[in-house]
This record gives structure tokens, sequence and C-alpha cells, in this order.
């Protein structure tokens, strides 16, 4: 890869998410050379990609590109490419566009959607962790309506209208919500000939709560605020298969839908050369010592989704989610600068800044340190944070723009099918 | 297809566009049934299209959802469905979602690329006539940024970003125009190990002036603009052929392009059983009357791109654009009501409103009927026209946002890769 010969340290970075731009941005202006290798020129706000998929946003307001990011710091080298496997002998990085030396390596490759080895579920149900992913299903639920309205099976409308989220986390409840409204707002408009009641809404969740990585108040007030807009939450049931017709679960219940999110679960993006059974821990993430190091390494880190560091609070790692990894990315940041001068590391330590989820309008929950609180104040904070944590601030105004529209309107007007998802999946 | 039998007469449009949505518009709350009939499921502002392209507009801006804009009108059906075959004799529609009878038929399926014939053009160049055209053009050109930097080719570098726009009609010079910024305000920050000066921009205009529908002041303005902003006009020259890596022309020029964009002409969509040489004209376009009849019909009627009403002032026919195609649909929609109700229907005049194009920051040229300008205000009339033409309130205000934002900025900051296009087409 033609990266320009430095005298100064090469740091390569895996990934340009959320852990992988902040420890970037830590790194600027700095006496390193950093290059950043990504498969997308854009970082993604994962967070907002449910809006984009139900209409609400369009996805380049939560997507923004890394050139533009890192584009005022010096030694600074954005590639586009695959990245296939680490040489962690020889310190070289093979991908697409050739191999490319390392003095540091940092990988924040982030997660995946996890089916747990179920083919037939990766095959025809939907995951929702990119903008194309997130793209298709918006196109998915539309022609979903569209085919909806052709059909004289009653049976098949009822599958057609009939959405199936696998997992009550964050992602799944913030998608239930989001389609309720549009059950309620905007499916009677658009179309009138059809019978807004078969649309339903369904969260399966295998455990005895929804949101269970936070309060118990928060989950129970999301769980009440989620069957007040008509969703239905199946809790203690496991989805065990889904033809592409047909939920089945392990106990007597099945669905017939057409549209299936699989929300139940990420995993880490391994890459070849850095997958040794001794360090590769539940949920395919990297474990790591306190200063992100990977076991045996000095000079090879892992941050974010994919790295495992275990502490007493967090016996199974961190939560994956977009705080750990930017505290993470910015904690490496110091961190290989004192290495690079030799100085003492400094062990992370995680600011728990708390979590929250958002359940349709004027709805959230969340769960501060200290402070716990649901409803509309509680709404009103959710969209702050998200709006403080975007970055650009023409993403911001545009997102903001929605809002407020939507808001007042009721409406989502992103519902376009611009590549039409069933059609290219025939053809 | 299902769409419920009505006392009212069935008026069927084919294509969602200026006319066929301006038509739509006009039956509203009239007593007739309305099917509108289109391959999206939303219209397209295609004036904008070239800042989709070039990254300045998201595309969910300049669409919008047809059945949103037809939502509150009663005996109104939209079906998204591919139109294959009208049967004249039997009043009936052939589609991929089933048959349709209608009593009155209104082809408003506009305009596509028109490639003359050329098989090897049409394969290896990019159009710019829908969305996903638009955003496939985006891809390549940010793709083949990306592999600019990776060569270590000279030649193949220059090819990679040098762009070849044949055509010097509106589309190609606002296209040109907003190269010439990225060229300048992007490039270099985006790309700071990429020389510049290698992006080149030319247009191949077979005549002997550009945006030949314009005064000659306009056209000889537009051209100095463009000169100014580094881009190369070559005029009298004809495109022969592109093989993907060099374009060929009726001259001793060729160039070397990994982009080329054919923006030389459009020909109307035409549908089988209504393409008969007597009424298909120059541009594949169908001959109608001065009350948009088809030629040997009486219930079977065209407007906008794909109609061709000849009067002593268009000999051709109208321009193929927006204001004609959104006054024929009007104007026929007061007709059909005329006709329904036994009155005398009125024949089409056109008010000629005028043309415009823009070629980047505070430069246009518009041409008023009685008054011609280019410059500065041209330029805020260039965009007060096209706000006040766009469809939705909030796509106004997002574009709104997004022009302010990308005039005090010097920026466009929509250049993210979501689907690649290369490798789409290698894989």
């Amino acid at each position: 890869m033609n990266i320009p010969k430095s005298s100064y340290p090469r740091i390569v970075i895996i990934g340009g998410g959320f852990a992988g731009i902040a420890l970037a941005k830590k790194l600027s202006k700095q006496e390193v050379q950093v290059v950043l290798l990504d498969k997308h020129n854009y970082h993604t706000f994962q967070p907002l990609l449910y809006q984009v998929s139900t209409g609400g946003l369009e996805p380049d307001s939560i997507a923004y590109p890394i050139r533009k990011i890192l584009k005022d710091f010096p030694n600074f080298f954005f590639r586009l490419t695959n990245v296939n496997e680490i040489n962690t002998e020889k310190s070289n990085i093979l991908t697409d566009i050739g191999d490319l030396k390392f003095d540091y390596l940092v990988v924040a490759s982030g997660s995946e959607t996890n089916f747990f080895g179920n083919s037939e579920i990766e095959k025809h149900s939907m995951a929702m962790k990119t903008i194309p992913q997130s793209l298709n299903l918006r196109s998915l639920i539309l022609e979903n309506f569209e085919e909806a309205l052709l059909t004289s099976d009653l049976n098949e409308r009822i599958a057609l209208m009939n959405f199936v989220i696998v997992g009550g986390g964050p992602t799944g409840v913030e998608l239930a919500g989001a389609l309720a409204e549009i059950k309620k707002g905007i499916l009677p408009k658009d179309y009138p000939d059809l019978d807004t009641r078969l649309a339903q809404i369904n969260i399966i969740q295998s455990s005895d709560c929804i949101l269970k990585g936070m309060s118990e108040n928060a989950s129970k007030k999301a769980e009440d605020f989620l069957e007040k807009l008509g969703v239905h939450i199946w809790k203690n049931v496991r989805v065990t298969n889904y033809d592409g017709k047909t939920v089945t679960t392990n106990t007597d219940l099945t669905f017939d839908s057409a549209t299936v999110v699989w929300a139940a679960g990420v995993k880490g993006v391994t890459i070849k050369g850095l997958d040794a059974e001794e360090f590769v821990t539940r949920g395919n993430r990297l474990l790591v010592n306190e200063f992100n190091q990977i076991k045996g390494f000095s000079n090879i880190f892992a941050v974010g989704d994919i790295a495992c560091l275990v502490s007493e609070e967090f016996p199974n790692g961190f939560p994956m989610m977009a705080q750990p990894a930017i505290q993470q990315g910015e904690q490496l940041g110091e961190n290989l600068l004192n290495l690079i001068e030799e100085k003492p590391m400094k062990p992370f330590v995680y600011k728990d800044k708390g979590a929250m989820a958002t359940i349709g309008r004027n709805k959230a929950v969340v769960d501060l340190k200290k402070f716990k609180f649901q409803g509309v104040f509680a709404w009103y904070v959710w969209m702050f944070v998200h709006l403080f944590f975007l970055i650009g601030f023409r993403n911001r105004m545009v997102v903001f723009v929605n809002w407020v529209y939507n808001y007042v309107r009721f409406d989502r007007e992103a519902r376009l099918i611009i590549r039409p998802f069933k059609k290219k999946i025939k053809a």
C-alpha cells in the first residue's frame, strides 16, 4: 500500500467507528503517522440506524465522511479497503489494496449481527448494523405494504404486515416504537385501502424482561410504553428458526411474517491471523488487558465492541455501545503516546454515563448513574444527547429539522424505495 | 389489479413525474377515479439530480413519496409497478401486478437517456436521469478518487481523475460546475496526497455552443463561467465511442477517462402496444394534438417529455423540461373533466417561463421571456425557483439548510459511498 515512509512510528487503526475515530482524533497533531483503514468511506452513527429504516431520517445525515473528520490532521492517511489478514510476526497487514507494515496496530473492527450459527435465519431475516442494511430494511417494509395491497389472500396480507423483531434490547425496542408510530400515523393515510389493524408488531425476547442492561424501572416502563403503542412483547420465548415465511420458537408460538428483524445479538468482527483461541472470547471478542493490549502482544491493541476488557463490575467486558468505545479510543490515544515516549501507560477506567432508549413520540427511558427517569423529559434528554454526539454541524441541523418536522406533522417523509430489496434478491 | 370498481370514469396515469403529478392534483376531489402507476414509490425532482451525484444534497430531499402527495384525495389509487403493454382495442393495461381496464389513459412515462443505439457507450458510461443512477455516479466519482490514490501508474491516475461529460445542455453544464467546485474546494482537503491539478473536467458538445436552447448571452456567459472554473469545453466534437477506457470522437481528440457521463440526449419512454409508427416521432416521442390526444385516439393522451406537441414556435415539440410537463398536466386535467362532461376541450397553449442553469457558486444564467441576466442575482433566482418548485416543506427546509451550509463552508458533505458502484459491477 502506497503510504509514504515516515520517521514517525506508524499506528494503523482498523475501523472508523466510535473507537477508531476517537483514537485517531487523540493522535492528531502528534509525532506519529496514523493510517486508518475502513471498508466504508464514512463513519456511521449507529444509534440512529433504526430511524433510517423507518423513514424518519435520510441515511446521509447519520453518516459522515471519514476524510472530513480528519482532514486537518497532518500525517494522517485513510484507505478504503477490506482487511483480509494480519501477520503478527511480521507486523504486516494484508488488504485488498496491498500490504501495510505497522509499528502499532489497533483493531477497532466493531461488531456485526450474531445469528448464532443459524444460516437459515441469517439468509431470511434482516440485520440493521450498517447503512446499506438499514436501507434494505426500509425498502422491504415499504415493498411489503405495497404487496399487501395487491394480494387477495388474507393470510398473505397478514404476514406482509406482521413485523417480528427478535431481541428486546435498545435496537429492538426503538425499532418497535418507530414501527408502531408508522402504523398509527402513516399507514392509514398512505394506504387507506389497507386494514391498518392487520399491522402487528412483535418483540420476541428470550429472557424475562426487555432492555436487560438497564434498570428494572426502565425495563418496566419501556414495556408499558410499548404495550400502549400496541406492540406485543413475547418474553421467555426463543426463536428457533425462520424459513422466510414462518418464525418458529421453542414454545408453541409461531409467527407468519414477511419482515423479521434480527436484533438478538452482536459478535465481534475478528480478522484472520488475530483469532487465536487464547484471546478470542465470548461473543467473538478479543480479550485485552487494562491497557487494551491483546494478550501476548505489546504493540497490538483492541478497542470498542471487538475488545473484551474484563473488570469486576463487567466480568463479560463492557457493553457493546458507543460510550465504552469512545472512552477506550481516547484513553488508548494517550497510552500510545506514553508508550512511544517510554512513559508508563494508564489503565482504562470506564466512566459509566448510563444508558437510554426511546420508544416513540414523547417516550423514553434514561438511566443515569444516580438518576433514572422515564417519559417526556427523558425523551428530550435522549434527543439532546443524540444530537450532541452526532458528528458534524450539517448533520445536526438536518436531523433537527427532520425531528421537528416529524414531531409537528406526525410524519416520516423518507419513505422511499430507492433500491428495491425484494426485486434485487429475486433477479 | 385489485382496484375497486367505481361509478366514476377511471383515468389511469402512467408515470408520477412532473406531468403525471400535476394532472393527478387537478383531478383531485372530482367525480373521477384516478389510478397512478409508477415503478418508483416517489416523485423525483430531476433538476437537482446533479447535486445528488456531487454530494451536495441527500437523495431523500429531492424525492417525495407519491402516496403522500395525493393522500387527501378520495378516489385516488397508486400502484407500484412496471407497465408492460397497452391493449388499446380492449382499453386494457398489462402490468407486473395484473391487468387494469381504463376509460381514459394518460401516458406520462417521461424520458430516459438516449445513447442513440451505441450499446458500448450505454454499457460503460453513466446516466443521470433517476436517483439510483445519480447515486451510482456519486459512488463512482468517489471510488475513482480513492483508486487514484492507490495507483502508481500516472496515466491511470490521470484517467481516474479525468471527467468527461458528453453534452453541454443544462445537465452537463450544471454537473461540470459542481465538479469544478469539488476540485477546488474538497479535493485538496480530502486528498492532500493527490495532485489536484490532475482532476480535469471536460464538456464535449457536438454543436458550436453550450446551453443551445437558451439565449446567446446565456450560452456565452455560461461558457465564460465554466472556463474560469477550469472546465474544458470542446465544441463541434462528437463522441463516437467509449470502451470503458478511452473516449473517441469524430476528430483526433481522444480522452482517457474512468468517469464518462452521458448527458447528450434523452428519448421518450414508449410502451409496447402504443408505439405505432404513425405517432412515434423524433426522439421516440408520441405525436399528440393540441388536446394532448395521441393520433387516432379520443381517450388516450400523452403529456410531458413523452408527448410531442408540434406548434409554430416549437416545430419539434416543447423542450423536455419541467415547465411544459406541468402545464400540460394541468391543462389536461381540465380537459378530461370537460370531455367527461361533454364540454369542449381547450387547446394547450404553452406559457414559456424561460430557462435557467447554474454554474456553481454565485454563478447562474437566467433567460426570462423579456429579461435575461447572468451572475450572482441569477444565481439567487435559480435557487429561489428551485426551492419553490420542490415538493414538500421538509424537503425545502433540508435543501435550504444544505445550501446555506455548503455555501458558507465551501463544502458538500454527502460524499458517501453507501452502495459501491464498481464493486457491484465486478462482483
